[in-house]
Parts: structure tokens; sequence; C-alpha cells
């Protein structure tokens, strides 16, 4: 780069308001890092753009310095996505935060990337709709497309790839595109919006994002099935999509993450593999479901099965799930957190968490599964001290473990994190072959490398 | 081309049984054309390969003297996209229609793309699964995924798009990759999978696909509504959506349309604006959404709604729809068929098919108009004399009217057919933005324009 920090400051200075370009350390220090174990590194300035013009502006500067540029929602990503490994340009989307339309009529709305899902879904509460995605963290719309994350209620409602229909899209040079329009379906050229959606910022900036929403279900009821074996809960998971019962939500909780639930959320839940369960849907259609999910998990050994209709106790219960990561970050305040993310076939899914399980039983660290078992998507959380390379290693060891299993299987090395800094290594792995192309798109949507350069593509 | 006919019939045999490799005349014209109304244009010679072995060889050599290939199925486009416009190698998969493996517990199958969607639906049933995926006609599976077809199930089960977990290509230089896994979802680099779908043949053929598949539901019924009007019917389909009904199937069938139907499978039904249903789940959310569906085209001026639940019925209600394109061929022995292919955001959907209408009333042509309306997505049939250059000239212009309305109100000049010869035009200007990048990504994966030129991108 041929510009020194004060020249840099003061040229974003001409294009956007002083007021939002900063030094301050503080501000580069929470822009360092995300929720990820990655180390943290400084960016050299963030931004706080307020349009789409002021982002274009950001990227035709940065592109003409070939300065990094690094987008950040509020930092929750687990791999790392918005560590600016390169340093340059934060552009942090917290002003960008708008709900810009609702169509409730077309089930669709358009919204600013800085814009969390839980304040979508209050500006939705009112039209009767609601919008689905849910991967625990209250990430910001931006964050969840450039991952293409999901979630507890991916069984049902799918990923974010499947909800995004058009993107308002910033080019490393800085011109401004729309991918994609407000039909339900197109067959209308190349789908360049399945190809932003989980580019992780390294194709273009996201300004605009239009999104399928929902009807809120007449009827939602929440329950809790207990099991003796995780096995036994999987399996348990496996027979209601065989069965066909439309289930919204089927959440694995291990006896070890029940354990840190009931710490951090005050619950009393049974210290047992446990399923949290949802369903959506008319009344007589889930009260069926209900009644033949009794069936088929008694047959699968269930101890238990509490359902919940009242909306105060389900939302308790999906919080305790939600606050889990949280609750080990407290539970274990001395040890940085891995998540494992692998998604196998359904058929080999409870085979690989008791094999998880073992491997980390073997590796002597403290560690819980859980997952969203309908999409044979699960994590394992690992806790370990980062200042003691020993523990360190150990923790990638059992990632690396856990994603060989799976891949082995014909799963992936990511159903729902990305792969940002720490799965570069495994997507070389698991899409060898590929590769060359990804990275051919790469070189031709980015050709100076200033866009969250680092991340998803190894480094030649 | 530096190669004579004799030349390349040589070469050829060399890679593949030489009685796999023809350039008998019938054969020749029967790859000339498809279902549309495109022009034909003879192939130079049609090879039918049986591997992804020979696949590879067939390019790999064409590659090396930049011969163009066109992939071809069963020829049921209806954009042109199996015409040979450059002349070349038309590749016929019929020799590859192989169910290579199902995997009932993970709601997959692995299929060669010559197999057409009623033979993979034959060979799912003794599993208790079924591919829902319906453009009308017995497409083959490698066509459905290259167009990103869709029809009169992606209300509910979504479209091409959302069904192939992996795609086994081969690329231009014919190399053999694979585009995804089989897991339920991934977050693991650019989403090639998406990209590859809906290519059309430009920047891979595929010999491998793997596809999402359901379980057949507990209750299906089938419904007829009639309606005073078109608008009537589009505001009933409209508002079942809004009231959250989960349908399966709402198709709009106009008077004329009706009229062909009844002449052309010997039914009876009223000659009315009419909507044919299908609800898909457990019996009593079923019996619940049905109903519900009563009360709520009562309040739409529905005439009569008729339900069958007798499957024989439901076949010939759903084997009428399917034959509406072929009626129409049939009813008008001296005239060519265009059909229309817009989507459009639903709360405008009925505007566009009354205007559509109009339309084709002011040209004189007779046509009708008939869709998907829970996805938006209409079309209208155009008959016309094709050695008339007036009615050729009319024909052209309601199309271009009708897809200027839809662009205008943020749809697509093609839902569902693709883009091939007859909508380049049009893909100019919904994504003129985009084009350019289209392209980009067009000269890395084929730098030498030999797969399937002069289809979705403009020529420079």
């Amino acid at each position: 780069m041929s510009i020194t920090h004060d020249e840099l400051l003061l040229e974003l200075k001409k294009l956007i308001d002083e007021k939002r370009v900063t030094r301050n350390k503080t501000i580069l220090e929470h822009h360092s890092q995300d929720e990820s174990h990655h180390t943290p590194v400084l960016p050299e300035v963030v931004v706080f753009p307020e349009s789409t013009e002021e982002v274009s502006a950001i990227l035709q500067f940065a592109n003409s310095y070939r300065i990094p540029v690094v987008p950040f929602g509020v930092g929750s990503s687990l791999e790392g996505h918005a560590i600016p490994i390169k340093g340059g340009i934060s552009i942090d989307f917290q002003l960008m935060n708008k709900v810009l339309e609702v169509r409730p009529e077309d089930f669709l709305v358009r919204v600013q990337p800085g814009l969390t899902r839980t304040e979508l879904n209050q500006a939705l509460k009112k039209y009767g709709l609601f919008f689905p995605v849910d991967p625990g963290a209250d990430a910001t719309i931006g964050g969840m497309s450039s991952t293409n994350a999901s979630g507890t209620t991916s069984v049902r409602y799918g990923i974010m790839r499947n909800q995004v229909r058009d993107l308002e899209v910033v080019l490393a040079d800085g011109n401004v595109i729309h991918t994609g329009g407000l039909s339900a379906k197109s067959s209308s050229g190349y789908h360049l919006t399945s190809l932003f959606v989980g580019s992780e910022g390294t194709l273009g900036v996201f300004t605009e994002i239009t999104l399928k929403v929902y009807g809120i279900p007449e009827m939602i009821v929440a329950g809790r099935a207990t099991f003796l074996s995780v096995k036994d809960a999987v399996n348990g998971a496996v027979s209601l999509l065989s069965a066909g019962i439309s289930i919204a939500r089927v959440e694995l909780v291990d006896e070890e993450s029940i354990e840190q639930v009931n710490k951090h959320s005050e619950t009393d839940y049974p210290i047992r593999p446990t399923l949290f369960l949802e369903f959506h849907g008319n009344e007589q259609g889930v009260k069926q479901d209900i009644g033949f999910t009794k069936e088929l998990l008694d047959a699968n050994s269930c101890e238990e099965l509490i359902f919940e209709t009242d909306s105060l106790k389900r939302s308790k219960l999906w919080e305790a799930r939600h606050n889990l990561a949280y609750a080990f970050i407290h539970g274990f305040p001395d040890k940085k957190m891995m998540i494992t993310d692998v998604c196998l076939p359904v058929s080999k899914l409870s085979e690989a968490i008791v094999y998880s399980r073992k491997v980390i039983d073997e590796s002597g660290l403290y560690g819980s599964a859980l997952g969203h078992v309908g999409d044979g998507n699960f994590h394992t959380n690992l806790m370990y001290d980062k200042n003691d390379p020993e523990e360190v290693e150990k923790a990638n060891n059992v990632n690396r473990k856990i994603v060989e299993y799976a891949l082995e299987r014909g799963g992936t090395c990511t159903g729902e994190h990305g792969i940002g800094l720490g799965k570069i290594k495994y997507l070389k792995k698991e899409h060898a072959d590929t590769i060359p192309l990804m990275q051919m798109i790469k070189n031709q949507f980015d050709p100076n490398n200033i866009l969250n350069p680092g991340k998803v593509l190894p480094e030649s």
C-alpha cells in the first residue's frame, strides 16, 4: 500500500462525514476480532457508511490504492470472517440497519445489511410475518447472507441461500449491481445471487438484501424429549424425518450442554441427551403430528416427552438453546472455545456424533455435542487454553478428526459457519477439484484482491 | 473448424463405439430442433455416450478442435436450448439414463442425466418416495437441471436449484468435477452447484446428478375450482397463499385452455377460468386446509369447488393439465406455438394476466393464459402461422409486451423455461448490470466457446 495511515484517514474523510471515519483504539480493537478462536488483527481504520453511494465511493478508493476492505456486522462470526488479517478498512454496517420495504402480499422484505435478524422479526410481527433463519446468535442479515447461515429452523424453511431473492452488491471497483429480482423464481441467466450468498465478502459487498419471509403459523408447539443415549436421541430425530413429520425444529442437546444450559439459564432440565422440538402448522395437522411423534419417540426409547404450547415457556426453551455458546464461554472463563461444524447425510449422523464424543474424551478436553440434527449438521464446543500449545493442538486435532470423518462419508467441513480463516485447509480436501474454478471467479471479480483477502480460498 | 465431416466422424469413432456415432439424416433432423418455435439447425454428428469417461473424451477432443457441443435430452426445451445453431456435435444422453443409487434414509437419489422425471418417479415409488419437480413435459433430469426447471409443485417443494445437491460436470477441457456433496446444506466455498444449475449447457456438461427426494405424503387431495373471471381465480389463489394454506399445487387454466383440454383429454370440465389445486400432508392437516380453502374461495366468487380424493380421477386431472401444450399443438395443426414465461411478484399477477389477455386480443392471434400462480409464474400459448411474417411479428410483439410488463414490476423474463435463444434480448434488459460478470465466468470456464455456443449470453 502506497499510502500512510494519515493519508488514508484524510482520503476517507473526503468521501464520508469525518465523524464516521475513525482510528480510535477501542473501536479498532472491537473490529479486530469476532466470536471465533482466531487471533485478532487490527484494521487500519474503521468506517461507518450510511448509504450504498458511500460504500461504492469507499470501494472505488480502496481498489485504486489496493487497500483491503472487510465488511463487519456484529462480529458474531465463528470462523474469523470479520478479522482484517491484512489490515486495511473495516466497513461497519451498523448505521445501515433499516427495513427499507415490506411487501406482505408478496412475502418479501428489503433490508439493509446491518439489520439483525431479531430487529427484522420485530418489524415483521405486525404483518403476521416472520423470518425463520435462526443461527442462534443475533447476527446481521448481511453477515448471515455472506456466510450462507442457517440454524434451528432450516430443516423446515431452508438456509439463507433459499431466502435471498435479490442482492444489491458493490463490486470491487465500486460498481453497483442487482443480482436478482422480486419474483419467486427465475431461469434468467447464471444465478449470481447464489454465488454471492456464502462468498464471505470476497466477491463483493452487500448493501441491500431482499428476502423471502413467511406467515406466522396458526399453531406452534415446542417440546423436549429426553433419551438415555445420544444415539437414541438422534435415531429418534431421524425416525420423525423418515415418517414424513413436517417438523420445524429438531435440535440435539447432549448431557454436557444441558448442564451448561441449566447453569446459565436457570432451568432444571434433566441431565440427559435431549431433543428440543418444534411443530408449525394448522391446528389439526400439528395435533396429528404430535400424536405420531409420541408413538415414534416411544419406539426409540424416549424417557420423557414434554410439550410447551405456552409461548413464554416456548421462548424460554429456545432462549436456553440460543444461549448455549455463551453458557460455555461464561462457564469456562479461562478457556477459549473452538466450535466444529460438520454436516453429513442423516444416515451417518448418529455414528458421527458417537465418534466425536469418543475423540473428545480421548483428547482430555472438555467438550459437548449439539446440533441441527434434522439437517445432519452438528457442532462440538471444545474448551481449551489458548496459551497452552498442547491444548491448542488437541482442539485442532479433534476438529480435524471430525471433519475427516464427515468428508469420508460425503459430508461437508462446514454446514453453516463458513470457511473464513479456519476451514481453508479443509476446503482444499473437500473441493480440491473445484477450487481452480472458484479461484478463476475470485480473480475476475476482484483482480486486485482487496475484498476480504485471505478468506475462503487458499493463497497461491 | 479445421476438420472435415469425414475426419470428425473418424475421430469420434476412435473415442466411442462406432455404432454410437452417426450422421444418419433422420437422427440429425431429430437433433436439429426441440419443442420450441425456433428454427431447426442440423448438427454435424450425433453421439450417444454411455459413460462419464466417454463424455470427457468427446469434450477433450471437441475443445482441441474448437467444435461446438450441445447436450440433448428428449428435446422438450421451449427456448431452443438443444438446437445446435453453430453445428458441431449433439450429445444425446438417452443411453445414460440409469438410477445409480437410492438412499432412502437420506432422501437422496443419484441419477444419470438422460433419465426422465417419470422414470425417476417409477423407480422411487417402491421406497415410498417421489421427486416433485414437474414442468409438464416428461423432460430428462439433465435437461431440467440445465434450465433450472420448475412447475406445478414448486409453490410447495421449490425449483430444480433447490433439489440438486451435487453435480458431476465435465468441463470444456474434459476435466471431471463434483460441485457439491451429500449433506443437506453446506457453506463450503462458492456454491458452484447453483451456478451450473440453469447454465443451459454453456458452462459444462452434466453426467451425474444427486437430487433431494421426498416422502409420498400421507394424504393427497386434488380439486377444481371455477370462477367467473381470471381475476377472481387469481385472487382466490393469492388468498390461499396469504392465509398460509400450505398448498402443493395451484394452477390457473383459463377458458381457452379448458376448451382445448376438453377436446384433447375428453373431459367435460366447465368452460370457466379454473384453478387446479392439490393438497399434501397428514390427514387432519389436509382436511383443515380443505375446509379453510372452501371458505376463502367462496369469498372470492368461486362458482364451484370439486375435490378428487380418488387417485385415478386425480391423475386424470393432472394428465389433462400436462397435456395442455400438446392439446394446442394438435388443435391447431397449421400453426406454430410460442409460449411466454414471465414470473412476477404475486401481488402483480392478476393484473398481468388481465393485461396479457388484452394484448393477445388486440393482436388478433388465438392464445390462452395458464400458469403456476402460486409462484407468480404464468404462460400464454400463442398460435401463429410461421410462414406469415405478419403473424410472426404479432406473436413476437405479444411476447415482448408481456415481458416488458413483468420487468417493469420487478419480475423476470423467464420463470422456468430458460434463456436459450429466444430470451437473450430480454436478459439484456433484465440483467444489463450483471451480464459482464456472467460473461467473465463463461469466458473463464469455456475459453474456446465450444459449450452450447450462442445460448444464454449475447454474442459480442
